[in-house]
Formats: C-alpha cells, sequence, structure tokens
C-alpha cells in the first residue's frame, strides 16, 4: 500500500488499521506532511506497521520493485489514460499477476483533497475505481482503503497466494523500477536521436512511461529491448544529445 | 441502516458519508450520546441524510418496520444464536429478500466500545461477519460500515432492486414490529399458562425472538399464529396470568 502525500493523521491511522484488519503489512509513505506524519505514527493504538512504514520522496521511488502498480480515484475529473478496473472486477487481474513468478502488487491512494496526479497515475498499470453513487463519488481516505483491502483480500485471497508465492525465485514481470531504467535509456535515446521537440519532452515521457506499463514485458523482452536501446543509443552521435534543441 | 448508541461524532459523520457514496439514505439512530449526535448533525459538509435520520430510543422500535434484520460483529467475543452469514456471502441472502414484495432491509451497528450485545442481536435474523485477519479482527466502525455498504451496493444491487419493489403493495413478510406483537401475546400466554417461572422469564423472551425471526412466517402464518395465542389467551384462567407465581 502506498500513501501519496497524506494530510490528516487520523486518514493514516484509518488506512494502517484497515490493512491491520485485512492482513496487509507493507506501507509506503510518499513525501508525507512531515508533523502529521510523526502524529499518525505516535498515537496511543496504532497498528506495528506504522512504525515499520517505508518514507520515500516520490512515487516512482515508492514503486520501484512493484510488478502491477494499481491508482485509485474517481473519474468525474478526468479522462484516463490506462485502462480503468472497477474494483468489483479487480479480482481475476491480481490472481492473474499472482500466478506470476515473484509479484509484488502496490496499492497507490493519493492525497486527500485532489487524488492522484496524471503524472502520478503514469506509474500506475491500471485505475481502479471504486463504484459509488455518482450523487457523492468522493470517499474519505481510510473508508475508500478499507473497501480496496476488503475486496482484494476476501475476493482474491491474495494474503495466501502472496505467502506462496514468495518462494519462487526470479523476477518475470518488471518491476516499476526496471521500467524506469529502460524509460530512461529511451529518453536518452530520444534526445540523442533529436525525436522530442524541447517543448514536448515532458508529454513524451509520460505517454512513454504509460506505454511501458501497457506493454507487459517478459524477462526476454526486456533484456532485448534494453539491449537494442543501448546499441543505438551508442551509435547515435553524440553531439545530438549535448545539444539537444539543435536540428 | 441503524447505529445503536453510537459515541464518536466522527464516526458518524463517516458512516453517513459511506451511505451517501454507496447511494443509502435511512439512517436510524438508536439512544445516541446526545452532544456527540448533535455535534454530528451540524458538522460541516454532513450529507443531508444525517439532517433527515431518525432518533429513537430502542433497537425494537428502529428496526420495526424492518423484515430483514442483519446485525453486525465479530465472533471473537461470543457464541453467536442466529446464523452467522460471512459479507462476501451475503449478497444472495439479500437478493432473496428483495424478490419478495415490501421489503425493507435494516443493517444494524453496535457501539464502537463493545458492538451489539446479546439482548440486540436477539432482534436480528442473521449475524453479518466481516472476514477480518484474526491477529487483529476489530474494525473501526466508518470503515465497517463503507465495506458492508459497499459489498451489498455493488454485489446485491440493492439501489435499484429496492426501487422496483417499493412499488409493490402488500407485506409478504412479517416485520419486526409484527413479529413483536406476536411476540408479547405470546409472552402474556407463557405467563398466564405459568409456562416460564420468574427467573426464566427474560430468558425465554430473547428465545422466543430469536425463534420467531427463524420461522420466516408469511402473512398467513402470522394471521393463524395469532389468531391462535389471542384464543388461548382468553381461555385461560385470567387468575393464574394476575399471579404468575402462584401454581
Amino acid at each position: 500500500m502506498v500513501l501519496v502525500s497524506p494530510r490528516n493523521p487520523l486518514n493514516i491511522g484509518a488506512v494502517a488499521r484497515a490493512m491491520a484488519n485485512f492482513g496487509f503489512s507493507h506501507l509506503t509513505v510518499v513525501d508525507p506532511y512531515e508533523p502529521h506524519w510523526r502524529e499518525a505514527r505516535s498515537a496511543v493504538g496504532a497498528p506495528e506497521l506504522l512504525a515499520n512504514a517505508c518514507e520515500v520522496t516520490s512515487l516512482r521511488e515508492a514503486v520501484r520493485d512493484s510488478t502491477l502498480v494499481l491508482g485509485t480515484g474517481t473519474l468525474t475529473h478526468r479522462k484516463p489514460e490506462q485502462p480503468v478496473v472497477r474494483l468489483d472486477q479487480l479480482a481475476p487481474h491480481i490472481m492473474h499477476e499472482l500466478e506470476q513468478p515473484a509479484t509484488r502488487i502496490a496499492l497507490v491512494f493519493g492525497p486527500e483533497k485532489h487524488g492522484l496526479t496524471r503524472e502520478d497515475l503514469s506509474f500506475c498499470h491500471h485505475l481502479v475505481e471504486i463504484p459509488t453513487d455518482p450523487c457523492q463519488p468522493s470517499m474519505n481516505l481510510g473508508q475508500a482503503a478499507a473497501v480496496c483491502l476488503y475486496e482484494i483480500a476476501v475476493r482474491s485471497g491474495i494474503i495466501a497466494e502472496a505467502a506462496a508465492h514468495s518462494k519462487l525465485a526470479g523476477t518475470a514481470r518488471p518491476t516499476s523500477g526496471n521500467l524506469d531504467v529502460l524509460a530512461s535509456l529511451i529518453q536518452q535515446v530520444m534526445l540523442a536521436s533529436n525525436y522530442s521537440p524541447a517543448n514536448m519532452q515532458a508529454a513524451n515521457q509520460h505517454d512513454l512511461r504509460l506505454m511501458l506499463r501497457r506493454l507487459n514485458l517478459n524477462p526476454a523482452d526486456q533484456r532485448r529491448t534494453l539491449g537494442l536501446f543501448r546499441r543505438i543509443f551508442r551509435r547515435l552521435d553524440s553531439s545530438h544529445f549535448k545539444k539537444p534543441g539543435v536540428p
């Protein structure tokens, strides 16, 4: 479970409690508001997993080791750029993921006010939507987390499955960190090959992240793609890379 | 949705918000702690359904018009006296209930500290159990409500079904109020017939409530049973009723 910039210490505590209720233990918090984060961790009766939570500065870092990253949110104010899965139809996706060796799934919640940004969502394979009443779609963070964890724990049997699979060696599905390495190399190639005009570089990076997460590369695909782009990069005239704005 | 003696105004607000999120509107509160109840109702951003909530003094009154009463809780500290249904297996029960004409389902939550009492549960047809980790079974009230309402709304399609059925006339299934009338008459008969020793009267009343809820009486059954016990009561020597301790 990953919380991006949570504010309210009561919400942080509520998320931790729901995790304990449904048998989840790994919490990562991205860039929390420090006073409230300290308050949540030191609250009386705070579940132990809060004390063991990781604190990182970016979502990229938080999901580095994850093979399936699930963003959460409502679709009221945005047009999603990745596949949307309704929470009640999520179980087959999770069970399929758990059939692969050495998988690690991250469920990501955004800040209370506005949820995950478009940039945050570009690190997600799927956007999970909780089906709510259109008149009142926005859920409280602690309650949204409880509903998602209930659904995953009960319908995917994720606790038992994850334990059984953690013994398998090797990583078949690329982790988010693997994809970042690949994306970074491809971006260098884009620059070196003068693919991206300066004003399009951020947008192209964004689209590249989304695309790599759609592709579902296996280990051989990853090796081949990395090898290919390394070769391309070496062959390109490095002067183009140093002066990317010059045609 | 029925809340029995809720204490924490934040929890009351959270329950109301989850109800709005999943399209439920009728909230009844039993014997709330008045200052906190006022605070919850007047909170900024409180859903409208809180302003329209009913306040009653007993659970008996709260579920008078309900045809299926679902208590909630964990089974850690008690041996249940009525059928236990796991939340993820509740949908068929609700859908079956909704196939009857003019049904009304009540979902009942107890106070934060100890949950529903044995007495409270004697007004419930089923005990709904949320499957949680045995190491941390006790859920926060607002989160437990969110999880139950999500499951019911999504898996039973209760919102659409309830609207479709509310147009049907007549009541097939006995309401909790019907059962109370019958129970009260049977208790009078028990006294008049000197069935219950004084020290067993409360226990017998309790068992009677549970039994009537197990029986699933149809309207003809109700009429027959009421008619029979009225007749019995009239025929019994009223002196026994006036002096129930005398053999």
